[in-house]
Parts: structure tokens; C-alpha cells; sequence
């Protein structure tokens, strides 16, 4: 489902970095010409690969960071709040993704259901592994909790999102956000600068 | 030594990132009337508190890490290869940088050895633990090979590196380059663009 002017911006919803850089990538890339492709991914499941740890587990970086998202942010015009149930393995808002981009054949409500995912973790400190919470979001998007809850168990959903998670890694996608575009990958929210000029340029 | 102006300049002679962070520092901070105190450090000795690696540790992070940097320095207009001999203990140029910082009382001639120390590693891949590297440099500082045995080995100057080492841990520095302005703390070559728009705006 790619071209050439496509970026892939792989995301989990336990980042912060991830959900800052979700409310710039679509602005930045729609000003160069570009589309982006989102893919939630679990960035917990590369750790076994890469031997790195959440920023949470690491003394001083984390205090820095917490620090550091919240000064991004402010300059984003955004808010965001570290919840108190933080990190959640985000398999239930991925799959949820992945089955609205199936239903639809296209990524449009899917994306408007990140960022409402997003949002309601980040910004409402809702507990996004809820069905009942991931029910009242899903409602805008034609589902309620009780589908919700079927599509979360669900053998082909489960097994979708693996193979997306199982891809990120293969395309040695290692940390979140990371971007790509034909190729070339970018890793962080502070990259965004750097992309924006690669999409300008055509690269260096 | 500090003054509201200065910006610290955390530094190991072993980080590529802080060998290109320091060709851009000072006209930076020029640029914004500000002066930068390059401080170099240890930043293995970080690594005990925090639980952190080496980039060159983490699979396929230091694989994107190689490409970034690349690809970094050339948007930036410098050249850098990474050496065979990689990662060094950098206690030797750190104890000569202090050394010429003590000798003259300012950090002018520091600052210069710092920036050919940097060159000779990463841009002539020499070894800048060797005595008669270090001697190569020092030359032109007023110091020959015999001398920098002397000093690297010297119990003032050991102790010397080890306080300022022990310094940027009491003030969380976890990461190099690290900048901090007014106890306002940025990591990362990234962050270099944040860390002007602070200066330009006083913070926000």
C-alpha cells in the first residue's frame, strides 16, 4: 500500500514522544507533498532484540525526560500528562487500529481513532487497555464495548497485529516514532526537523 | 565560573554525537549572546547509575546510529568516520583539557585542543588514548609527548577529571552532548535547534 511519497510513522500508544509527534507528522508531511501510513506497533517487543529498556526503568533519564516532554509539548501547543498507569502493552488500541484500517480499506477513521486514543490516554489519563474506555471512543468510530471486546480477542485481529509488530521488526524499526520514507529512517520526536528538510530536499 | 550567559557544554571525546554538537556550540551561542564551558566527562561512569549502554551495545540501534550520524554531519557540513578503535576511555584528553584550562586560567587553549582532539579521533581515526597521538596534538598547546605522559598521569590532573566527572553526575548529566543553561537541561545533538529557540526566547 506504499508509494514513494508515503511515510511510515510506527507508533505505540504507551509513547509519549509517539503522541507528540502525531499531532505534527500529518501537517508536516501534507506541506511537502507526502501522505503518511501509521503502524502501531509494540516497541516493548523489539527490546528483546535491541537489549534497551523503557525510559521509565532507566534513574535520571527518565526525570529528564519527563522534563523534556513536557517542555516539547508546551512548544507544540500541546498538553500532555504522564498517566499514572504508565506503560501499558498497547495491544488493544493496535489491534483496534488495525481493524478499523480492515474495515474501512483505508486509514482515515483509523488514524482519527489514534489520535482519539491518544488523546484520552495523554491528555484525559483514561486507562487506554479498558474495553470500557477504548468502548466510549470507539462509539464515534461505529463501535461500542461489547464489539470492542470481540475485536480485542479476536483470532484474526490478535494475529494482524502481530504480523504488523513482526514487520516493524523486520524493517529494524527499533524505538517510537521512527519514520520512514523510501527507506530512510528517522527515530525520535527531535527528528522532525530533519525529516522535514529530507522531504524538502530529496535528501543529502 | 558560570555566569546566567553560559551554557555548559557536557562532553566525552569518545561520543560522535558531542564531536559534531561541538563544531556547532559556539557560534550557536554566539549567535545569542551567550558563551559556552565545555566541561568534558566520563560518560561511562553514567552508565552505572542510570543501567544505560553504549549505543554500540544495542543491535540495530547502533546500526541506525552509524547511518545518523552520518547523514547528521553532512547536513551539518563536517565529515566523521567512526574509528576502528571505538569506544575509547577518554581520561587522558579529558585530564589535558582541564590541564590547559588550570594553565592558562581560561578555557581558550582548551577549547582548541578539545576541537583537534575531536579531529584527530573522528576525522584521522587516531588513537587519542596513544601518549604520542595526544603528543602530536599537544604541540602546538606547548606541550610534547614526555609532557602529556606527565600530566595524564599525574595525581592533581586525575583528580582534577575525576571531581569534574563526579560533578556532572551530582547535576544528572546522564548523556553527551548535554547542555545546560540556567539549570534548563538539553540532550542531544537533536536538541540543538530547542536549545537556540530557548536562547533566542528566554524559555517558554
Amino acid at each position: 500500500m506504499n508509494s514513494d511519497r508515503d511515510i511510515d510513522f510506527y507508533l505505540d500508544f504507551t509513547s509519549p514522544y509517539a503522541y507528540l509527534a502525531s499531532t505534527q507528522i500529518e501537517a508536516l508531511a501534507a506541506m511537502h507533498g507526502h501522505s503518511v501510513v501509521w503502524r502501531p506497533f509494540l516497541i516493548g517487543a523489539t527490546f528483546k532484540i535491541t537489549g534497551r529498556k523503557a525510559l521509565i526503568q532507566h534513574p535520571l533519564v527518565w526525570e529528564y525526560s519527563l522534563h523534556d516532554v513536557q517542555r516539547s509539548a508546551r512548544l507544540l501547543g500541546q498538553s500532555i500528562t504522564i498517566p499514572v498507569k504508565f506503560p501499558i502493552l498497547s495491544v488493544k488500541p493496535g489491534r483496534l487500529f488495525y481493524y478499523f484500517q480492515e474495515r474501512d480499506g483505508d486509514q482515515r477513521m483509523a488514524k482519527k481513532f489514534a489520535s482519539a486514543a491518544f488523546h484520552s490516554y495523554f491528555v484525559e489519563q483514561k486507562d487506554i487497555t479498558d474495553n470500557q474506555v477504548l468502548g466510549q471512543i470507539g462509539v464515534a468510530f461505529g463501535v461500542d464495548e461489547a464489539q470492542v471486546g470481540e475485536i480485542v480477542k479476536s483470532t484474526v485481529m490478535k494475529a494482524r497485529f502481530k504480523a504488523e509488530v513482526d514487520a516493524a521488526m523486520e524493517r529494524k524499526v527499533f524505538g517510537a516514532p521512527t519514520f520512514i520514507v523510501k527507506n530512510e529512517m528517522f527515530w525520535g520526536v527531535d527528528k522532525l526537523g530533519q525529516l522535514g528538510k529530507w522531504l524538502e530536499t530529496g535528501g543529502w
